[in-house]
């Protein structure tokens, strides 16, 4: 197969993480690379990274949307909606990394407001590989999970699955992510001057808007165990869910704390996350805590979780790059099952030490 | 009054702020620096930023001790002890930063081992000083707390003590912690390039020390209310503790999630915690929720608490800097109401932004 | 003496320095804060670290001033000019933080721009204290110089002044400079997932404003030796300038490479940095080369020298907190001596090491 | 070609950087990995980025070796000639990243000690790859160039080469380091907690070994130009050198300023410089000033000049990855030219954004 690829919002965090992976993609023939702001500018202005490497310029989303057989979309929530409705009227396959096509439009109108195009949510998968892989194969639009409740979802995917997770205790996910989550545009508690040597928690309690994506999946896995279909309806699994904004350019840590049903310890837990996850190629499980710098820069989240029987919790981890298997990987992830593609074709599987 | 202070184990991190807030105190006369490795030698040898200003140098450690009226012990848990021991035995009172003098010696034996010289618990006054205070006064050896059970205790004692956390729910505390909490000593994980861009959980899931720590407070707290005495039985309060590393060189965020006993919103569990750090000079609590970066440099402690409509669960959260309130801060602290100065004398109140 | 102080734009770094330095500050009575985005709001929405602690709030730059006796300004070059004028104009004497009163009308023009209010120079004595400390008592004007000119110039004075710099070789200064040089706002390339692992050059090769004050504090002291006059007439010292952006908070390092006249070595240069400021409590010389660390936080300048043989050149490094000696520290310090304070009064001596 | 890589010291940063390389060269179809202290361990012991994707152990150093078609040695220097001598009796040409087959016997005594078998440096091709790239087919040995002297001998290796270079006056190279520079071996001054928000010169004024290698590569260019053999006899260039670490993982920033002969400016200098590159791949010279960022995980240098006309002086700036070109990138690089593999098979071109 020989696609060209449209990428729409390519000079964002997403865009840059995209446009790496499908450069080298062997499906990809053809890359136009769609920014309303960098139009008509080589890619260098956007992107010191890639200067002599590629004499591309920016097209205006339209001009990179003409002809594509597929559309990356790393633009905003609220204004991603618009483009998949131009690409699936236009017959174009949509990869939407926004949240415009994650939920359905019941719950996209109690976390982001009224969706504009709820008529295209029923094409949509959500791209979670890991548990929907089955769905995917096909799929005119693949909804890329936001990075924190890959990360979270993932932790706690192995337990709600199989009917693990106690339904008295109300699973308790913490997240500490890195800055480029934040997207590229400036604000002023990303000033290099007060984000380094500074850690704060935002939106808890209920306020973060990936919490909805998590309690689907969780809900969904509690209903439908390993394997899950978007379009089932599902029960939400309510979640603590408290992000912190630490000093890292990349990557996420997620530790979700849980009361297992009984009769667990620390090896029958691993082995639950093992088995779960045996076959997939994206997630590694291991004895030991992970550094979040195993991932940086790669595709994969790993995990492991632990078990304290003074209390009969459990806390499962996972670390993801954020930029990774929490956005441009996923997507490229998903893109290859969607059109066929060994599920690994152009993804990052090593991180970098140091 | 005018004494003279010993400072042991004067050339690491605690020691460090040690030197800083005795130097200025005005209770304080003369100033002993004893340090094992450093002895001898100019105070600048291990602290750059005094070169020029102090010609002190350091001493032994027992020529620090010798003549003193109190020794402040910055030294490692299991050596410090017999210091203890030998400053009771010359007659001089004790400011313990290290875990040494915190907990009983049941207690002490099930995290640390068998405890050297049980029979100077008695006199130590566990120094978390806002629900100790009362018990300071002319206390022969003040027990100053760990970083991290000072951040996590603060966060929820001012419901533990209200009797406001339901039974039935563990509290979940997650704690980031910056890098100098481990010590000047280097290791492999410490290392510049292994720790930027890294972010890692570590002894977790009842690992670490400073659990034993927490779980007296809160349980005293529940049995005792506002106002502790360190020597009143108590019944542990059972917490789940997740610390981590984050990239920061000073400075510890605890977030700490509960059930509160039935009827509470936002706004009662707020005003509880304002009303029980209401005297409370180094605590200050706010709406917003903090930066650890608002304490940098500071002995205060800032907190806020979020409550969770849909899940009924709340979210207390405190930011110490480790070596400030997490540290000699607190120790200093603890040491003006041992020795009857006024609370916040050659305290730290500021922070530094940025 | 008991002075009504102001400080315009307290809501920026350099306005939360004279905050840190003057609240304390024992001839201060009053501290009269202005910032015009913030007027009306409490200390603590710009400052976090301040929450709690002062429940001042700002005024409009207009009411700052109203009945001050001394006017801090930490605005804008170009926006600051017409305050001096202001404050001039209601007999208000004035430490300017900004470039508008460190150069003559000439210079500023070709640095610059037309300077609104050149007849207020005449006023205005260069606050770089060590070398300007006999013509400071009085001033109306007190003009503290920029940060990088305050380490660079620092750097080569003792060899300037003592005619030491080789006539035929340009000193070639390297500075690294930490991101709150640049100020609060925000911008793309202070974003912490641009800073963060990254280093720049910028401005360099005579393109940075900075320099203007280099060349005129060295051709100075060419000219007049070790005492300075700011407005005696002088040849700029032609030096080579090449800023670089480094991943800090806080800090510069100026390494300044220069052919000393001959027969020197090593040790006769530290000598004659050594004698240059021995009787200056603000500068430190050492053997060591030095770290920015042991400033950061501090308002003292350390320095030293190194020389290689096998090429003739000398290498003069300096460390400051960019915002210490770089900005609030020198200011206050100009103050003191402008006001007949002593001349540490209320300047932080030890910077904070880890 | 199918060869057998061995690679010594797998358990260092360098080594880290040639497994990676090495694993997906087409032209090797065995991996051998030494290390002295990870023998018989698996790979994810030292790697944790590694874990799950590469079941490999490490081997003792002469396992390693056994059977292979190349070595490349990323041990330390003066521990490494031993291996070359180990490697060519056994008739395995080398690649060698120590300092040990850099320079001539002389040379090599003068910084570092007696060489122990310089009968095998006269086998050794330098491998700074741009200027001597013609001498590297068929190398017996390719002796890796330093770091810091990769960034530094870019930077003015076209101005040396075209005779730009004024002899009266000694280009000054101020070098920004990253800390894995240092290696993976800990360090009290490498701890994240004295690291992090510092900078530090070191080896200034003709301390650093790099040196040599600077001053023998100019001194080859101003004789020989364009095209370099590293055996002809050649005077060294002096060079005045002052090198910083900085708070960086990676990444390494050269500004070297220098007089040009009469009669140049900024653009002729950039022309200078472009063509003196023009058929290198993995050097990029551009007009903006370079980020090190824009190279972190890339294999390439960025370079541009800047000229002075006030002070008649230019600077030149080149950043690298201090792992990527300046360690296992350039290795491969060479041994990419030394094997008669097409020049950039397996490097890294693009760096990471963010």
């Amino acid at each position: 197969m020989s696609l060209v690829a449209a990428v729409l919002g390519a000079n964002g965090y997403g865009g840059a993480g995209l446009i790496r992976r499908l450069r080298r993609h062997p499906g990809v023939d053809r890359l136009r690379l769609g920014s309303r702001s960098y139009a008509g500018r080589p890619l260098s202005d956007a992107w010191p990274h890639l200067a002599g490497l590629d004499d591309a310029a920016f097209l205006t989303p339209d001009d990179a949307l003409d002809g594509a057989d597929v559309a990356f979309l790393a633009t905003p929530h609220g204004a991603t909606a618009p483009w998949v409705r131009a690409a699936r009227a236009a017959g174009v396959r949509v990869i939407d990394l926004s949240a415009d096509s994650r939920l359905d439009a019941d719950t996209y109108r109690a976390w982001y407001g009224e969706h504009p195009h709820p008529g295209d949510l029923a094409d949509a998968r959500y791209g979670l590989v890991e548990p929907h892989r089955d769905e995917l194969p096909g799929a005119p639009i693949v909804a890329a999970p936001g990075c924190n409740a890959t990360a979270a979802s993932l932790a706690l995917f192995p337990y709600a699955s199989a009917g693990l997770l106690s339904a008295d205790t109300v699973p308790v996910c913490t997240v500490l992510a890195g800055t480029s989550g934040a997207g590229r545009a400036t604000a002023p508690g990303l000033h290099f001057a007060e984000m380094a040597e500074n850690a704060r928690p935002y939106k808890v309690a209920g306020g973060h808007r990936h919490l909805a994506e998590i309690e689907a999946t969780l809900g969904r896995a509690a209903a439908q165990g390993r394997a899950l279909r978007t379009h089932v309806p599902y029960r939400p699994l309510p979640v603590s869910f408290a992000p912190h904004l630490v000093p890292m350019v990349r990557g996420i840590l997620a530790s979700c704390t849980f009361r297992p049903e009984g009769g667990h310890d620390e090896a029958s837990l691993l082995d639950a996350m093992r088995s779960c996850f045996e076959h997939d190629p994206m997630v590694h499980v291991q004895d030991e805590l992970p550094d979040v710098k195993a991932v940086t820069g790669s595709d994969r989240a790993v995990a492991t979780v632990r078990f304290d029987a003074r209390t009969g919790l459990a806390t499962a981890f996972v670390v993801i790059d954020n930029l990774g298997k929490g956005a441009a990987g996923q997507a490229v992830q998903g893109f290859n099952l969607a059109f066929g593609f060994p599920e690994t074709t152009s993804l990052e599987m090593e991180g970098r030490w140091p």
